[in-house]
């Protein structure tokens, strides 16, 4: 490494010292009688003055956005430059030939171009300020999430995400060629995390899962990263919304301490956590949206989209909060492995935390009895057979427990306000997409 | 949970209160008038003491191993019992039905069945406290991974495991039907950790990457967990090898503060990490075996284990280090990104880190300028298209940059001294598991 580099964010620092910056060519404004050089790095941008006669001289003023260059130069003070310093006097070395510009201008305050044309060129597009700040709140958030549970005594587990039988229902799950033999991509961890509740009482797991969308929606990936988290000696579901609240506040906390420059330039909106996240059971939500929203839920298993936008906007009016739980999902339409209300057993000790109006994390109390296994599978005419290594583990003693998974690029998408989730995805995977 | 729940680890510092323990019934002792109670919990053991009456009420001495119990009970200060205090006078409740033992005693100081009945039960396998201490010094290990390059202002990626073309090699991919086409589980985050360094200039991502491996060795896994960096504005290779030495001695730091129990229980061994880990060229070495060893390996392209053994025994001998760098390994054998010695263009600029006589990361400087890669695979008699999604931003400006991947498995099971990698991986996968 240059042994002088410094870095844009940290130029004011150096008047009247002769530095080094190296980045990429941001941007190039020509003037009658100087020219300007923008250069981009990790920590923001940084100007350089070049005279007529610098600029002229080998090319320069021609070298095209994107060129990746080293400047050795002398700092001086400039109110009107990026951080209130610039580089005068500079000396220019390429480190790398002159770059094809990408087929958008990255300097432009947002990139003009389509959704797809920024995912085709997702490796320069990324590039661009606003969409790299949705990585570096990403980036914050998943921190965040370890933090806040580490502090719980947690521990972090690394889980096959290659499976011998599908794990949250027959569909959806990705077919792969396991030397010769049937195997699937994992959907969640769901299983093996609850496992090593038996090793570990807390463990947390950040990674890939993988579903077959056969859909072309706004919010669903062939591939996201779930950041998933179980544990064990719990009294109800309500242990585990109280250790969700924990996170949820530990990673808003972090994406402000650790991308707070990124919240500015995506113009995210933070939310405040209360210190108790308002409530709704399903049953009294349904009932809720008859008497105000226009329509009548009532009898539908589950919450539709228009329904959790209508709850999202009801929390913000009535309690001032971005977030809503909705306890008590009805069995029918949750996984087998979830537990019962045991007062009514039609409802579930399952929750949804809804976030400005959309699904975000779903959790709640698992089964732990092994005899509850086989009445839930036999309940739903499941044969047991292809969960056997799964459901063994219920047979060697497993504490009442449960957990929560809280999908990352819906987290972020939140956050930023981006309307597709493919905006805060590094390389979305979908129906259609497989490079780059 | 019960509010007044109190942990192995901490019993003592509550004496003569009444408190609740929870866990795991790890080893009953029954002596005459007297019997003991040894419980699990995520912080260790604990003690507990009844007496004959109430071991004989309600079938309690019967209780099988692995039981899931809450005890409540008065705490007494107590020499024999692990931690200095045992429970009295306890009042015992179930959590969970009574267990089935597995099939090994858990309470023995080493787990006498063979492997592949470990890994077969490897549920309840994991809760022994010697296999349970590797998967603790793994989650330290990575944990210390990522605050190493932290402080390094590196940020944390996310990127495609499921992918269009090979990326090591043509060999040893796992195919997918993805939507009826064919695509490929990712050998490595490679090629998008170099895209990223575009973006972020400085990236690293933990995660799971797939082999399919064909042969069955104490050493390779279908899948592991790799811990990936990769950066740029380098020098060359030198650079990514100082990063390296300061991550290495960031995990063990972090093994040493987080797991340090963990260590004691597995036996474990840290690396004292030099400020300089020695080194030796490529050449250098098969000049040194050959004088040394007995053997010549000059002319080979590559190192043999053996080679890597006794460079691993030279390295203590002559270095007192347990890490050495070997540089410089012949282009013939690393991957076409792979950056050349400019000056002996049949070496490299990459390395590989050799602890304790075994390959453990792999690394280098990689091409940064478009048409070396075009020039790279003509050399090889491989065409670009396959690769064009990867190259593209070659074209658009790439800094020199280098990285390194560690396997966390190779490493975790070089601290422990485990002959097998699959005892320290929870649910291993290989030609021949695929299950739990």
């Amino acid at each position: 490494m240059t042994a002088n580099r410094v870095l844009a964010a940290g130029l004011s620092e150096h008047v009247g010292e002769r530095v080094a910056l190296a980045g990429w060519l941001h941007r190039r404004r020509q003037l009658k009688s100087i020219t300007f050089f923008i250069v981009r790095d990790r920590t923001g941008l940084a100007q350089v003055v070049l005279t007529a006669e610098q600029a002229a001289s080998a090319g320069i003023a021609e070298l095209p956005e994107e060129t990746v260059i080293q400047v050795t130069g002398l700092v001086k003070a400039s109110a009107q430059a990026p951080g209130g310093a610039e580089i005068t006097d500079p000396a220019l070395t390429l480190l790398s030939e002159p770059a094809e510009p990408p087929p958008f201008d990255l300097y432009r305050p947002a990139l003009t171009a389509a959704l797809p044309t920024v995912l085709d060129h997702a490796p320069a597009a990324l590039r661009h300020p606003v969409l790299r700040a949705g990585l570096e709140i990403s980036a914050a958030s998943v921190a965040g999430f370890r933090a806040a549970l580490d502090a719980h005594d947690f521990t972090e587990i690394h889980t096959p995400k290659i499976v011998q039988s599908a794990t949250e229902s027959g569909a959806n799950v990705f077919a792969i060629d396991y030397f010769g033999r049937e195997a699937y991509l994992a959907q969640s961890p769901q299983f093996y995390k609850q496992v090593m509740v038996g090793v570990f009482e807390r463990v947390y797991e950040t990674g890939p899962v993988f579903r077959a969308e056969p859909h072309d929606t706004a919010r669903h990936l062939a591939q996201y990263t779930s950041l998933d988290a179980e544990f064990g000696f719990i009294a109800d579901h309500r242990d585990v919304m109280a250790m969700l609240r924990e996170v949820i506040a530990g990673m808003a906390a972090a994406v402000r301490a650790r991308a707070g420059d990124a919240v500015d330039r995506a113009g995210a909106k933070l939310p405040d956590v209360p210190g108790q996240i308002p409530e709704l059971h399903f049953a009294d939500a349904q009932q809720l949206i008859a008497a105000q929203a226009g329509w009548d839920p009532r009898g539908e298993p589950d919450l539709s989209p228009a329904d959790e936008r209508w709850l999202g906007e009801w929390a913000v009016r009535e309690h001032g909060s971005d977030l809503l739980f909705v306890t008590g999902f009805p069995m029918v339409k949750r996984p087998f492995y979830t537990h019962p209300d045991p007062d009514r057993p039609v409802y579930s000790r399952s929750f949804d935390l809804l976030f400005r109006g959309m699904e975000l994390v779903t959790g709640g109390q698992r089964l732990h009895r092994y005899g509850d296994y086989l009445a839930a599978l036999a309940a739903r005419g499941e044969y047991p057979a292809p969960y056997a290594g799964y459901l063994q583990v219920f047979r060697h003693g497993m504490p009442p427990h449960g957990g929560f998974a809280i999908g990352l690029e819906r987290w972020t998408a939140r956050l930023t306000g981006a309307t597709n989730i493919r905006e805060v995805t590094p390389f979305p995977r979908d129906l259609h997409r497989l490079a780059p």
